[in-house]
């Protein structure tokens, strides 16, 4: 455990699936701009080439951020936690968002605090920065 | 699927183990400081509270971020991505810090990028901030 948390060998812990859980977040205004998964191949490539790969649960596959899209993420610093099970992408994302909605972030509702009960999601980036269907359109 | 991504139901999309990902951020800098898992229960008392609960993994219980130590999250705003099954919370940090090391972030080494091959890490934030021994003393 102590080599884990305070050594410099980077030991990446995968989860039963062969995954970490990948955060990336904007370099510049710090919002966080989504949450995805890496297998080892994903992990390796965003690492040689300083590019976000992840990998699709969905899919099944290893997925080049933007390359359907062209919204490429260069990753100019990539951090791992303690217990090295994920990791954090501080990037320039290129193009006009993120998210496969069609905006900047995934991240785009509130969820309200303070109250018991059902909870009613607020939108706090309801406009999209671009159009997911003339983007994406195989899907 | 247009309703979890573009309506206002909140309907969490929890994982075999009940789980959704959980990213806690510093509101004031957008440091990302952790990454933990939420089960049902903790995010009903995150949204009731607004003190940020997550599900403890390796205890298989509900915990109270900082019950032991003191170091207390305040949830200042709650999102949620587009497919629903991870949560931001937007935290002030009571106390030196969020990481079991001692430290203030999770992420405090980076994996240097460029290179193929085995990959050394390197200390961000080396320096720990509080000791853990003293305010975890029953571990």
């Amino acid at each position: 455990m102590n080599d884990i948390e305070e050594g410099k060998a980077f030991a990446p812990k995968f989860d039963p699936d062969g995954l970490v859980t990948a955060v990336a977040t904007d370099a510049g205004s710090g919002e966080l701009l989504m949450v995805a998964h890496m297998n080892a191949q994903a992990l390796q490539k965003t690492i040689e080439t300083g590019e976000a790969h992840y990998f699709s649960r969905s899919r099944r596959k290893l997925w080049r951020k933007g390359e359907e899209s062209g919204h490429v993420q260069r990753v100019l610093e990539l951090r791992v936690d303690c217990d090295q099970d994920a990791v954090w992408l501080k990037v320039e994302q290129q193009g006009p968002g993120a998210c496969h909605t069609g905006r900047r972030s995934c991240f785009y509702r509130a969820i309200p605090l303070g109250k018991a009960g059902a909870v009613t999601l607020e939108f706090r980036e309801a406009d999209k920065t671009f159009d997911p269907k003339a983007v994406y359109p195989k899907r």
